[in-house]
């Protein structure tokens, strides 16, 4: 029988060893994500794939809330993160920091996920606001465009599904 | 400038077109999926990524709901779906078709997404319950388990993120 695994089974770090182990060299930026939800779900993204930190930007909400931790199930206690007024001063520090700006967002010279070559900098992605998307100012100072290619009716995918889709194909 | 496509530019199918166009042979299995805004998200996943198909078993919600659309932003109207009591009725349906039935869910001899080797034949993909996972009778009449590895603190990812995730492997 191919029996389900406990969570014992699993072998999960603890919350200090997670603070304590290397990270990837990724940082979620999250650019006026309106939704508690997906907050929540950017942590709890994060926590399994060891991202280094979450940058909350503009009219994003900040932990504690019991919105974001209905999704985010306690990995608002592991994931570092930083909350900035604006997407722009988050992307000043990482410009200073020398990471690499990839937005997650559908422009004209966007290039598809799956075509995506990894700098050997580390990389900031930043995830846009449900209705707008990411900002065009924040578009006009990133390096890249992700977009993950699409087929059916609706304009995008939900900012969660996103992430998981997007870290998911750098981390693989 | 690198502008942001708008809707028009996309040149997304509209609902006639997707219902009549070629699918991605991918079913999915929600077996007793418990939030509706996890059903309505597998809705726009499943039509952006054209798949076949949702089997929506047991306690799962089933459109409309206006929890459902909430998330499914009106993919409920394009991708197909069909509703069974059990989940073992929709394996029983599934098997009769040739369907190889892969379970998303971390157990003994479940294999890592990244090293799946895609069948021949259409897939069925079974996704569970937010807290009991894929219940084990249809775990042990899958035929493999599907594991997306994670390195964090939390069980596992939640169940719309895992689709994306799941689904893009299959299909980038």
């Amino acid at each position: 029988m191919n029996e389900k695994l406990s969570m014992q089974d699993l072998g999960r770090l603890s919350s200090d060893e997670f603070k304590a182990i290397n990270k990837n060299k990724i940082i979620l930026v999250l650019d006026n994500v309106r939704s508690l939800n997906n907050v929540g779900s950017a942590f709890r993204t994060a926590d399994a794939f060891l991202i280094e930190e979450i940058y909350i930007c503009g009219v994003t909400g900040i932990p504690p809330k019991p919105e974001i931790e209905k999704t985010a199930l306690g990995a608002t206690a592991t994931v570092f993160w930083k909350y900035f007024k604006t997407t722009q001063l988050a992307l000043e520090e990482l410009k200073l920091n020398n990471y690499f700006i990839a937005s997650v967002e559908q422009a004209k010279n966007s290039i598809k996920l799956n075509q995506f070559q990894k700098p050997l900098q580390p990389i900031a992605l930043v995830f846009g606001n449900e209705v707008y998307g990411v900002e065009q100012e924040i578009i006009n100072q990133s390096d890249v465009c992700l977009e993950i290619p699409q087929f059916g009716t609706k304009h995008s995918f939900n900012v969660s599904v996103s992430m998981g889709i997007v870290l998911w194909e750098l981390l693989r």
